[in-house]
């Protein structure tokens, strides 16, 4: 089971930066640091992303292979940068009764996904021209 | 001494997100992954940045506050990604006689921080919507 969910935490959701040729098996990790404790990073997104699906920080933690507690730490720093609220959470249960993402949460989202969309199309468009200089070996 | 080279450490070159306003505190940190070993980041960016301007491996440590075991791992595994070598190193002394950049290592360094640069663009025209809903407190 511990070797499962560490297989989860090991693959997170990964921005490719192109869909064919050599570039395709590279990928993008892209963090805006606004100060040590206030960043914006695939792991939040991630996350965030994940409790819009699942309906609850504790499905969203199982699925991704983190505490419960880590979980929330991500979103309580996450929600912490913005002054108005991503998430909204309800009361019931050992660990709240679900969740649910604001539209200003939804539009963070998407936000960065756009990001990360544009920012793969510029490292390709970059990157074409080493292509040939890139080794394939592992 | 120890605290000044831990000092250095902390505080890379990085790339900011906008010359003004409340986006100008966000710096950008882009890692390109071709696989666990194979990654093109800041901190090795910066290294061979130091190198070419130091002219030695030992020297852009020392500046960087790191082990020179440390900047030759980092370099070494850099120059692995490519067919072609970043970096021409001179034999003497107990840690060689210098390094130089070559042709191509110069132009990886131009790539990546034309990236960063394009990256820092598209970033701050996609927060620039959310900018009054940061919070400014640390």
């Amino acid at each position: 089971m511990a070797g499962q969910k560490k297989m989860k935490a090991d693959v997170p959701r990964r921005k490719l930066i192109a869909d064919k040729g050599p570039l395709s098996r590279a990928t993008l990790r892209l963090r805006i640091v606004f100060s040590a404790e206030r960043k914006i990073g695939p792991g939040k997104v991630d996350l965030l992303e994940t409790i819009a699906r699942t309906g609850s920080i504790s499905s969203a933690a199982r699925e991704l292979g983190m505490s419960y507690r880590r979980a929330w730490l991500l979103m309580d720093e996450f929600g912490r940068l913005f002054k108005r609220p991503i998430l909204t959470t309800a009361a019931g249960g050992a660990h709240g009764g679900g969740a649910e993402l604001t539209d200003f949460g939804r539009a963070v989202i998407a936000a960065y996904r756009r990001i990360e969309d544009r920012t793969a199309e510029v490292v390709r468009s970059e990157l074409v021209a080493f292509e040939s200089d890139i080794n394939n070996d592992p």
